[in-house]
């Protein structure tokens, strides 16, 4: 759209004017007309189109038309000027007996002027997309995508390189968005004039800009390969919170310029992630006197969410750690991940500290881009023993790393990202969510008192906006975390999944099964040494267990309900596992909380279509673990194959198990986010 | 949209139930079942509803039906109980041969559970509107809506009635919502049942609720006599900051319980007005659990906005300042507010201890309900002289008070009021604006340095909404306001107004014409004592003076190009007043900014059709002034009539004219602002 601009003649003189191509000027010809002028008429160059605004009628100096109050000179310029001032525009104004009264006479210079981004999403800088200056979510959407430059360029002495002012290694350019400003025209702009690039404050803490040295290339990005024949030094800051406008070079002729755009921080509750870097042509006026913009450019970019990965995805890296007593475990975990053709990386001691808990001190993630994708683990606040893992073995080159920092005595067992999980993709009453919902676990909203995820990261999820969250609740279990009581498992039908659901009844119902069938007397925890056995009739027969059963699953059943209607789940999508729980006093309070009677089988780790289960020490009947038969004959029918790795002393004495121990980084979806319909 | 809860049953036992009317219960009925069920069988009581999902077939005692994984018993109930398990259902489990293997029995007791506000914006509390719970903009919208009680009750020791914590007076009720939570079910709920109003965190700054202990009357709302009869403690404190959730008590039969809603901050940077007040119903399980929410009803509101009122709208006040030096002026002005028929009201020196810049400390607007209106000062944090006048003089009842705090070193002179005007409704590309736009002043967005109206008051004005801001370049005044080179004024075609602007060309095109016109010698200034007079000949052959103007115009026209872009205006709607600046140093700075070089008659006062116009003191032909004969003839033609009013010593001499010292209170816009389409 074309924004005119209203341009200041004077009669008798000479006005040295710059025209930007596309743009247009306006001469109010009557309150710059000498007095009494009733007339006037038009004569230019062939390189300048005018027109008068409300007058059909051609004039030129031979044939003078009438001068009215809203008599409007309306000058176009429809190509670049070779040299400056080489366009010319006169305008005379005649008196009652068309005597002439005045002459005003117009240098025009005309220059093309385009700041360019990848508008259209294909990673190739288009060149003036008529949507560059606006944003709009979906498959027919446009608008340009930035990363936050979360990563490390190098992979010691390092920190994210958006901490850093400046461009740490020339490959630290692919992180960042490509913006070019094409201009044409005379090899100077006339004296004075100059090209400004500038950004709000507000966007200013979000964004900053580097301009390439490198000299004018005709393509948008660089052949990889020549990224290393150039220097940092190449790539001097333009734009920062320090520096909200800076002048550009003008280079004469037909000239590209290369910029590269690097995002600061992921979207908050503060920030949309919307950003606009704006370039404007500024005309001189006098010393002591700001100079005026005649002409502004503006190109819009989203700073791309941090995207979280479902079960459904495919792995890429299985992590756990090594301590000094789960030897069996990692046995296990490793032929497992080994069989299923993952890779597996292990967390040593010397790192964890004897924390095992991978799953709770880190999120992996992703952000992507049209140019750039790269994997972004979320650093929980809950700073376990495991504290430096993330910042000191994941960051890296094309590893990035975020987090939020929280008051100590804010943070609580439900922080740990136990307590952070992501639907795979679901339709809910026909809004789609591609890349399914972020799920979390919090007290009940009528609860006058309660743990909750601390409001930082609760704030920096829902900012994300593609995988809007749901609150469960999950302060009914000791530890708190969603994993306890829920996951998801690929499924070749219906909506791709199944949830799984921990649940009590179904375990009463198996256990009374068993009584019925004569095997009352069978052994839970049957040859664990320091756990003593306990027989189904003396599960059955206790009726305080019972009773604490029948709670959990009503907490159960009130998370089922929630994610039934925000993921919009048929009963057939969920399958019940039988799992049995406890209820213990938590320290020094007198309110009880659940922690699971066996090993929580619930609490799996799902690698394509094998399942590596909390191994539940049931009761045997013929040799074979009832709950292992059940879990298998529920799992089969989804050609699911489970594997129950024994995470007895070293991770369910410990109130965890299997996904609590372990942690896995998957695939990046293939659904783009910013086709996301919002 | 009824959301189904899943209810445990446990066979060979006796349940009691509540059940919301309107809501569903969904059974497992596999889950729990006897081990070996194979055939199940539902009889109730005829007050309740029930049927099989996934089963079209009936069933009874008599005909029992297969049983399979999927089988969920959906029960409802459709009127509330007259008394506690009044209704009654169960369950029969037969094994192969139809043996009976349990029985399920429930005892069921019905409420209905309404919490309602005025969702469709009609001044009346309807009963359980399907949208309540969501907010949505524009003429077939819904949602209620909540006035931030920023009035005081108390005309003395008086202070904003959301800075206290209890109703102040049962007149404060009046700027509050009335909810109306409606209730229908036995007596007294089920042993352990509760209800409890509860809002989020996020939500518990922005608003309070008060319950009224008055008993349950029908009405909605109490006859406005009703209200002196009772007293503020029977309107106890139900949530707040420090209360997010609160039993309520459950009164039996058929009953109306009232609350009212108290809004307590604007719209801001970090809240987007939009607040939810939930009403659950708890169950209890034992001591030591929480109590679970079984039924959840919730209402949505939305803050009004704060509303600004352009020169368009009726007047209803004038405020001006007497000082020890405008005896002259003050009585110019009471003859033209009493001319043109309305109130005058004069802050006296006590008060404005010498500072006579009305405009700029206050701006008056409005918020607006279906329940109530009234006006609002914004109070600047210029805090000149006048400081405590919006508080100590304004603020009262019904007429409220809002400031944004900003740290003195952020305060400019850009932050004065005369600095933030609006225009009268416009239409723009297609976007209707019913309520006008915003208009403020601020440096070049490509400025590297320069003056800006502070970030909370631009934050605060954003965030309305309903005006969105145009933000003009004034740095290049000295004093900086937009009023000194525009303002509105109706009109009886087009587009309802015109926008006048200040224009040097405009004045010099003038003075030519009187210079051409043999008038060379008519002087400016004559007979204002300490005023050197100056010849229209001395202005004309004055190049620096001519050349600061052209800087000036060119200002001016940037801010015309702005205007006509985002008021959608053409050169039609907009009228060239003849106004001189010129251009003095700002305090040991080197750079200049302009002032008015004769009285700036665009800062006028708008009464009507009444306009109150800076005498300019111009150039005298046949006895009068040339300035005031050309603004006469232009605003003729719109049916507007011009009063000059001498403002020379008192204020031009200070930098300001009419408009800079005075201020208008005007009647609210007819358009409800929930109705503008967003």
């Amino acid at each position: 759209m074309i924004h005119p601009r209203t341009l200041r003649v004077d009669y008798d003189q000479t006005t040295g004017v710059v025209c930007v191509v596309g743009s247009e000027l306006n001469v109010n010809l009557n309150r710059s007309a000498p007095p009494s002028s009733r007339f006037f008429s038009v004569k230019c160059t062939y390189s300048v189109q005018y027109s008068i605004s409300s007058s059909p009628q051609q004039t030129s100096h031979l044939s003078p038309i009438p001068l009215n109050g809203n008599s409007v000179l309306l000058i176009r310029m429809s190509r670049a000027s070779q040299h400056e001032n080489d366009s010319k525009l006169s305008v005379r104004y005649y008196g009652e007996s068309k005597e002439v009264l005045g002459r005003a006479v117009l240098h025009l210079t005309a220059v093309e002027i385009s700041l360019d981004v990848d508008a259209d999403r294909d990673g190739v800088v288009e060149k003036n997309n008529t949507n560059k200056g606006s944003w709009k979510w979906g498959p027919n959407g446009h608008g340009a995508i930035l990363l936050v430059n979360c990563d490390s360029e190098w992979a010691y002495r390092k920190k994210p390189d958006r901490e850093q002012d400046s461009v740490s290694k020339v490959s630290d350019l692919k992180d960042m968005s490509v913006m070019v400003l094409r201009t044409r025209g005379p090899a100077k702009l006339p004296e004075g004039y100059k090209l400004t690039m500038h950004i709000s404050q507000g966007d200013a803490e979000s964004v900053r800009v580097f301009r390439s040295r490198i000299s004018q290339t005709k393509n948008n990005t660089l052949p990889e390969k020549l990224f290393y024949k150039y220097f940092v030094k190449d790539y001097p800051l333009v734009l920062s919170s320090e520096v909200l406008s800076q002048e550009v070079p003008y280079v004469g002729g037909a000239a590209e310029m290369t910029f590269y755009v690097e995002g600061l921080r992921f979207p908050d509750q503060d920030f949309s992630g919307l950003i606009r870097i704006n370039l404007s042509l500024l005309e001189p006026i006098a010393t002591g006197l700001p100079e005026t913009p005649i002409f502004t450019d503006t190109v819009a970019l989203r700073v791309a969410p941090w995207i979280m990965t479902p079960n459904t995805l495919r792995p890429v890296e299985v992590f756990v750690c090594s301590t000094s007593d789960n030897y069996q475990f990692l046995k296990s975990m490793k032929n497992l991940v080994a069989k299923s053709g993952y890779k597996l990386k292990i967390c040593h001691e010397y790192m964890n500290r004897g924390d095992r808990w991978m799953q709770d001190e880190v999120e992996f993630g992703y952000i992507d881009s049209p140019h750039h994708r790269f994997p972004v683990v979320l650093d929980s606040p809950r700073n376990g023993e495991l504290l430096d893992f993330p910042y000191d073995e994941l960051l890296g080159p094309d590893f990035g790393y975020v987090t939020r920092a929280a008051q100590r005595k804010d943070v609580s067992s439900l922080d740990s990202f136990g307590n952070l999980e992501v639907s795979p993709p679901v339709t809910v009453n026909g809004k789609h969510y591609p890349l399914g919902r972020i799920i979390i676990g919090v007290a009940f909203p009528t609860a006058t008192k309660g743990r909750n995820m601390t409001k930082v990261v609760q704030d920096f999820l829902w900012a994300q906006k593609v995988q809007e969250p749901i609150a469960l609740f999950s302060d009914w279990l000791y530890v708190g975390h969603v994993d306890e009581f829920m996951t998801f498992v690929p499924a070749p039908d219906r909506k791709g999944f199944r949830l799984l659901l921990a649940s009590p009844d179904a375990g009463y119902k198996l256990f009374r099964g068993l009584h019925n069938d004569g095997h009352g007397q069978a052994k839970l925890f049957e040859g664990l040494g320091h756990e003593e056995p306990v027989t189904v009739d003396e599960i059955l027969n206790d009726g305080g267990l019972q009773a604490e059963n029948n709670y959990v699953q009503s907490c159960v059943d009130w998370n089922r309900d929630v994610l039934k209607r925000e993921l919009g789940l048929d009963d057939q999508d969920i399958i019940d596992l039988p799992i049995l729980f406890k209820l213990v006093v938590q320290d020094e309070e007198t309110e009880y909380r659940a922690v699971a009677y066996y090993p929580d089988m619930v609490n799996m780790i799902v690698l394509g279509k094998n399942l590596g289960i909390p191994k539940p020490f049931g009761p045997k009947v013929n040799g074979r673990c009832a709950l292992e038969a059940e879990m298998c004959s529920l799992m089969e029918g989804l050609g699911l194959s489970c594997t129950f790795i024994d995470d007895f002393a070293s991770y369910h004495k410990l109130l965890g198990e299997v996904h609590c121990g372990s942690n896995v980084r998957r695939e990046a979806f293939d659904f783009k986010w910013w086709n996301v319909e919002m």
